[in-house]
Order: structure tokens, then sequence, then C-alpha cells
């Protein structure tokens, strides 16, 4: 993963550099832990894209269902990022109930995306991204 | 005030007003429905403000499992607020699983914020919005 | 303001007793800074929800622009919100910046839902919220 | 790792592969405004990542104003990236606006973390991602 995270600029980056430099900091970050942040950024901005794709199709009526999803997938992908992304005194309660709304957040958009992917590639992309952080909250969830 | 606030008197009354609005609306807005989205704004902004205040109190090294809680206490009410206002299509699944993290994540700020209530007046006030928060998400649990 | 503000779980409430109970807090809360507050967080959940109802509208290819415009100020709400809340060492610069991004949104969002204002009530409400919101964002940056 | 990115390796795939799905979307993603939601996205998660390890240090009190300056940066970059992914309808003013305060912010954010950059490695990763911010937003507003 270093050439994929080295100088690139890329929020994969810099999230695992801050992760290693925190106070509290084991000897590294944890990879499925890193995974999930980078899943949920990449899923949580995909889904604001995908919402706003949606709504500039002519036939946005047949959409609304999908752009519903794409923006509750947004807003629960933020935040749990936000939740994995802090390493100073977790709850692991909280940090479980946040990832188990976000798989199910993310299962359901990839579902709603995957019926309009053959027609539609913002949808497509949308579905695998989705799918993506699906499985790294699974990921974290059977590590924790 | 009266003029900005209309005839509630609170933020809330917008919140009300629109979801009455809504072309998917009912004979009116479910009172537990609007009561959680209410209490979510209210702890979400509440716990932002406990965070801060913390954070410049002379002894903030023993607050830091407060602040913590605050920042994803603050975070997931904000987006459960948000999951509950949009009425066009919701998924079951998705409303539910994000109401009981919130749930989860106010309990868990309540319990901590309870330690230093008598200590600190804001402690004591974000317990009070996040017990509140959370007995409002059990009564969405309950009805759905 | 203490019948407003007392006993009924407005978020405005809790707002304001948070502000005077920072250890930072001067004699009390600035009246225009927690106007501003209020006004955000109420624009920003009435955004989220005309956005949404918007999307249910039978013409929505006619309401993108709103909703765009929805969005926009709904997030920028949010984030000024947070900003004005936080007691702790507040940069002036910054605070003035998001201060004034915010007054442009409500004031683009207020114009654009006052087109529909006669044809939708949730777009005349909302362009109601956005032009409190404006007002109390320019109290802001005249005091600042 | 390579199918999930893309062929740029970064999370960054997806935002760049969305846009230039956008039905509004003109023959390619615009460079200066793709590079800009990158670094608003990789500035956010680093202030959120900055301000939590922050407050893990054992001087957490001479960090009050980084920490301060980190959560004001995290919201404001985070919100301006929404602004810039969505391409259905954008209000120029409101998009200057939010860029002008995301520079801002940026900005003042990577000169209180530059002061402690040479004692905590963390500060001197966020500085890099603000500058680095800072620079992309300067783009966009010369190009806008």
């Amino acid at each position: 993963m270093a050439e994929v995270m080295g100088n690139t600029g890329s929020v994969a980056g810099h999230v695992g550099q801050m992760l290693s430099t925190h106070p509290m900091a084991g000897k590294g970050a944890d990879a499925k832990l890193l995974r999930c942040i980078e899943a949920c950024l990449d899923c949580s901005s995909t889904c604001v894209s995908c919402a706003d794709a949606c709504l500039s199709e002519k036939e946005v009526q047949k959409l609304v269902a999908c752009i519903r999803l794409n923006q509750d997938c947004a807003n629960i992908c933020d935040v749990t990022a936000k939740v994995l992304t802090r390493q100073s005194m977790p709850d692991a309660d909280v940090v479980r109930s946040i990832v188990q709304a976000c798989l199910t957040a993310c299962r359901k958009c990839a579902a709603e995306c995957s019926k309009h992917a053959s027609m539609m590639e913002h949808c497509r992309v949308c579905a695998e991204a989705c799918n993506a952080c699906a499985k790294a909250c699974e990921g974290v969830l059977a590590a924790a």
C-alpha cells in the first residue's frame, strides 16, 4: 500500500500518516480501520456526487429513492469516517453502532444504485463505492 | 424575538411547519418523529458547545473522554436529524440503524457528562439534552 | 427571553444556556451571536426539508436550481452555526468569512425559493427562514 | 487495491470518475476543480485527526487555539468539497464565497499548525494539507 499512500497527496495518504503520528497510536495504524476510513470518505463523496448527477437526469422522478439513499448514505459515511478517525478514548459501543448503521446504509444504497447501473454510469460507480465501503465496515465489525 | 421564531418560540417551529407542507405528508407530522428531530438538533448543538466549553476548562486533560463523546454524539445527532427530516421514500432499515446509533451515543455521552455535572454547569445541561434525545430516539424506535 | 428559552426543549433554549456556562463567557451571551446561531440552525434544517419536499413534487425538473441552493445553504448554515457556537479562541477572519458565505447562500436561496412561494408552501417557509438567517448574519457582520 | 481505486491509486479516483459521468459534464472534469475537491477532502479529514491528536497530547492546554482552528477548518473544508462536487446548476456567488472562506480557514490553520510542526509530527502533516488546500482554493478562485 506504500506506493498508494506515499507522496501522491491522496486522502488516503494523509489519513494513514495522521493515524501513525497520534500520541495514542501503537506500532502502526490498524489496516482494517484505515481501509474503512478511506472507504467511508470515498463513499461519502461518491454518494454526494451520485445524488447530484441523478438530479440532473431527465427522468429524475424515477430516481427519487436513489437520491434519497445517496443522501442518507453520504451523511452516515461522513460521520462514520470522523468517528473512526478519532483515536482519543473511543467508546466501543458508539463505534460499533455507527459502523453498523454505515454498513446498513451502504448495502441499501448499493442495491438501489445497482438497479440503474446499466443505464447510468454514475450509479454503477456509486454501487461499487458503496459495496467497497460495506465490505470495509464488515472488516471493522469482525475485528471489534 | 417573536417574529423570528413564529408562534412556537422555538427553532423547532419551522421543522414542524416544513414537515406538514411536504407533498408526501399525511394529515400531520408524526409527533414522535418531530420530537426526535427537535431533540437531535438540540443535542447536536449542545454537544458542540460542551466539547468547546470543556476545551477551555483548566483541567482539560481530565475531560478528554467527555470531549470525545461530545464530538461523536454531536456528529451522530446531526446526521440523525437529517435522515429523520427527509420524508421522500425513507428506507426503514437505514432509519432504524441510525436512530439506534444515536440512542447509543446519547446514552454514553449523558453518562459521561453526568460525572462532571456537579462541577461544570455545561456538562449538566449537556447530560440533560442527551437524556432527552435518548428518550426521543426510544420513542421513534418503539413506534417503528 | 426566559419564557421562550425556558423548559420548552427548544434548540434555542440549550444554545443560550450553553453559551452562558462557557468558561470564557462574559456577563452573558451576545444577543446578536445567539440570534445568528439560532437562525443558522433553523435555516439549515429548513433547507434540508425544502430540498426533500421539492424532490417529491411532481414537477421536480423545474426545481433543480432550488434543490441545489437548498443543499448548499443547508450545509453552509450548518457549519456557520458550529463555528459561531465555539467560544474557545475564535479567529476573527475565519468567523467573518464563513458568516459572509452564509449571508450569500441565504440571500440566493431566499431569492430562488421566493419564486415558487405562491405555489409551494415549503418554499414560502424556507424563503422566510433564509431571509431571517441573512438578517442575523448581517447583524453579526455589522458588530464584528 | 488497484481495482477499488481506479488508476490514480487515491480516494480521489472516484470523485474524478463521478464528475466525468455527470449528465452536465463537459468534455471532462476541470482539473483545478478536481484538485480542489481532493484537497478539501484530504484537509478536512487531516484536521479532524489533528484536533484529536492534539487532544491526546500532555500539554493540551497549549493547543487550544490549534484544536479550535482544526475544527473550524475541518468543517469548512468538508462543506466546500460538497459544494464543489455538485455540478447541477451551481450559483457562482455561493461557490466563490465558500471557497474564499475555505482559503481563509486553511491559511490560518496552516499558520497555527506550523508553530508546533517541529514538536508534533501531526501538526507538521496538517500544515502541509492545509497549505495544499489553500493553494487549490486559490486555483479555483483565479479560474472563476
